[in-house]
């Protein structure tokens, strides 16, 4: 059974921090044999990486078996089944226009001293992303992180993504030449990373990585943060269902277990104006999990983390949801536009009962890689501004520096840097001489 | 004598090489230490920060002498005298006018399967702003910190400060109050980065967390982030000139050295297209050397990290510099303005001889909070989008989930995340009967 809470109750409060507070996820600690890998790979390049790669993928490959070939994407693509490719096909053309959208412009004015002032944007020049082998191998992932990539304008994405058993997915790599992934090598894990991150004989370096990953390839995107850019390291996953009576008991079932499934550790809850509605849902979860093929799984994230909490009014749902900061937040309520309008913290929000949120992981358009563990009060999921940075732009005419000049040479004096107010004091004396 | 290097000389690219993979910090681990000091914070609150606070700043206070009193600031202020407090005052409203534009705007759209697409950007709602004491304690830093955060639309911006022996910068209290900074408090290290982390009884927590200090304040921010949002750590300051022979060797010589005097570790480059105007400005270097007050730390600053690359043109100019991804690039040749366009990797250009890089420091109104080390090639320097979040929205109607539902149900398959499938398959069951 899920907690079943009640702001009513006298003990909600202390109920509510608890859930708040609630440590969902134990990371095994590798970050002695992450170092070590990483060391490994820095040193001895593809050595170490084919090494590591026959240990743990049991995979031997040659240097020039690193990369996957056209001719092998080819044949791999082949294998798709045409519905699949045509719902990739559809996914990625969504996401791309949504992207595109979000692609930031360049500003230049002159200002009342007729200083020119502005910023531009440069994407960055290597991007590498990560996709992970075996079951969590998923071409949706590769769709959210590469598109936004090649949308910014990244030059050059490589992918990495292991094979264990030289198993690879037709999907992954149909995704990522939709995509326009420019490079893919079937490796994995701590090398990978490393390998993105310091270049091998045979992989370039890349400026920033991106893609999620098991513990030991959070670990080293940690590590190698400086060297490169990296995303956020996502937690497991969590939805907030907030719905009134009037909604299909087993549509918001469903929608609580689609987080429920994907992890033990992953967080479903429902807010809900109605008391009934709420237990009716709870009943509904039970029967799917009756069938569910990830019924142990979803079960247990149900049943130690999920949670049904009935509330007087919207009001109240609001301020709980923003306690919460969901990753997704579906409203589920007549007036959901405009309750959507008074979140103030959540990743994606999916408005009304048409809009579940296994649509925002596939065709939507937004992107899926979005913040975890209350992290949406202070970040945003994945973007075209993951992939891009500003230069700032400055240019003083001798007129614009006589005005604001004498200021700086005053506050570079109260800091006791003498070297930046002589800067400014050489150029004013000369413009006082007449000189510029 | 700093580096002296020539892209004609035959071993350029081996010497370069070096100059870029330079090691200039050696960061004490004090990993432990501020471990301990988090954990006795979060276990203790006020209580562990005033003993900290005692022990490092010798600083004995009552729980309620944590905060600064408005009455203290308004003695403070008035100390300050009328032209400080006039160039502070235009430094903050032109910093304001900058970030102001900055502000995202939100987005929404109808695409032709009738869904509603867009984002929304909503403030961090609680910034916690560290400010280094002593002798690094920057008003300009408080300006370029807490500016953003309050043009954001920050609700309350809380700023600690350690005062060691009580002694508190009349300056560093004015330009918190030109900012908009909510709370002071007067308390500094890893103690005040976890209070403002975890929160005490007297310190509400906060979502983010900005702001430079040693390696204690940067350990801390490491490990808070996560519960936190931080910003960069931010490593030594550097400047790259890329200069021709018609310029004032002395303006370059201060300019080099206003970075050079910020800190031992600071890294001074000159690209010149003239050998000669290079040795003219390495002797004008030497000469304000003789008399800076800051020449011990410039004068190490320039003989270890410093260095002057002679360049056929300024296409090999333009390609260094992109290598070196500087944090401040000053363009002092003619065509300044068409070169600045074709500068890919810099936090921050200074366009013209006439805009040394001073002013960027303080008045010119971009921020002075840059990427270093490099990181230029994949972040950006501190703006008002370090301080909102994205929101991303989806709205579909029944029509809409019947012409992109199918493609999100088959990837949910091909995934083998089924009840993702079942969410949608529920509604277009529904639909199929006309039941939307």
């Amino acid at each position: 059974m899920p907690a079943f809470l009640s702001t009513t109750e006298d003990d909600f409060e202390s109920r509510f921090a608890a859930l708040l507070e609630m440590k969902r996820e134990d990371s095994p600690d590798v970050d002695a044999v992450v170092a070590e890998i990483i060391a490994d790979v820095w040193a001895r390049g593809d050595a170490a990486v084919l090494e590591l790669t026959a240990k743990f993928d049991r995979l031997d490959l040659a240097p020039d078996g690193l990369r996957v070939t056209e001719v092998e994407i080819d044949r791999c693509m082949a294998e798709v089944p045409g519905a699949e490719r045509a719902a990739l096909e559809q996914a990625a053309e969504r996401i791309r226009a949504y992207h595109e959208r979000q692609v930031p412009e360049d500003a230049w004015w002159e200002d009342e001293t007729g200083a020119g002032l502005g910023w531009r944007w440069t994407p960055v020049a290597a991007a590498g992303l990560y996709v992970p082998g075996g079951l969590a191998s998923y071409p949706s992932s590769v769709l959210m992180n590469a598109i936004p990539a090649k949308v910014a304008g990244v030059g050059r994405l490589a992918m990495v993504v292991p094979t264990p058993d030289g198993v690879v997915n037709p999907l992954v790599m149909l995704a990522a030449r939709l995509s326009g992934v420019d490079e893919i090598y079937r490796i994995g894990g701590a090398q990978a990373v490393a390998a993105l991150a310091y270049g091998t004989e045979t992989i370039a370096p890349v400026d920033k990585i991106t893609g999620p990953g098991n513990a030991f390839v959070a670990a080293a995107k940690r590590r190698v943060f400086g060297k490169v850019g990296i995303d956020m390291i996502a937690g497991p996953s969590e939805i907030l269902v907030i719905a009134d009576g009037d909604n299909d008991p087993d549509w918001i079932a469903l929608d609580l277990l689609s987080q429920a499934e994907h992890d033990e550790s992953a967080q479903s809850i429902l807010i809900t104006t109605d008391e009934g509605f709420g237990r009716a849902v709870a009943a509904a979860v039970d029967k799917r999990l009756e069938t569910l093929d990830r019924r142990a799984i979803a079960g247990a994230s149900w049943r130690d983390f999920g949670a049904v909490i009935v509330v007087r009014d919207l009001d109240e749902a609001v301020a709980l949801s923003d306690r919460i900061a969901p990753e997704h937040l579906e409203l589920c309520v007549a007036g959901a536009e405009a309750l959507a309008e008074r979140v103030t913290h959540a990743g994606a929000v999916f408005i009304g009962g048409w809009t579940p949120e296994a649509i925002g992981d596939y065709v939507g358009g937004p992107n899926h890689v979005l913040p975890t563990a209350r992290s949406a009060r202070f970040s945003s999921g994945l973007s075209v501004m993951d992939f891009v940075k500003r230069t700032t732009l400055s240019r003083m005419t001798p007129a614009a520096l006589g005005r604001i000049g004498p200021a700086a040479e005053i506050l570079a004096q109260s800091e006791s840097l003498e070297a930046h107010g002589l800067s400014v004091r050489a150029r004013l004396n000369k413009l006082n001489e007449g000189g510029a």
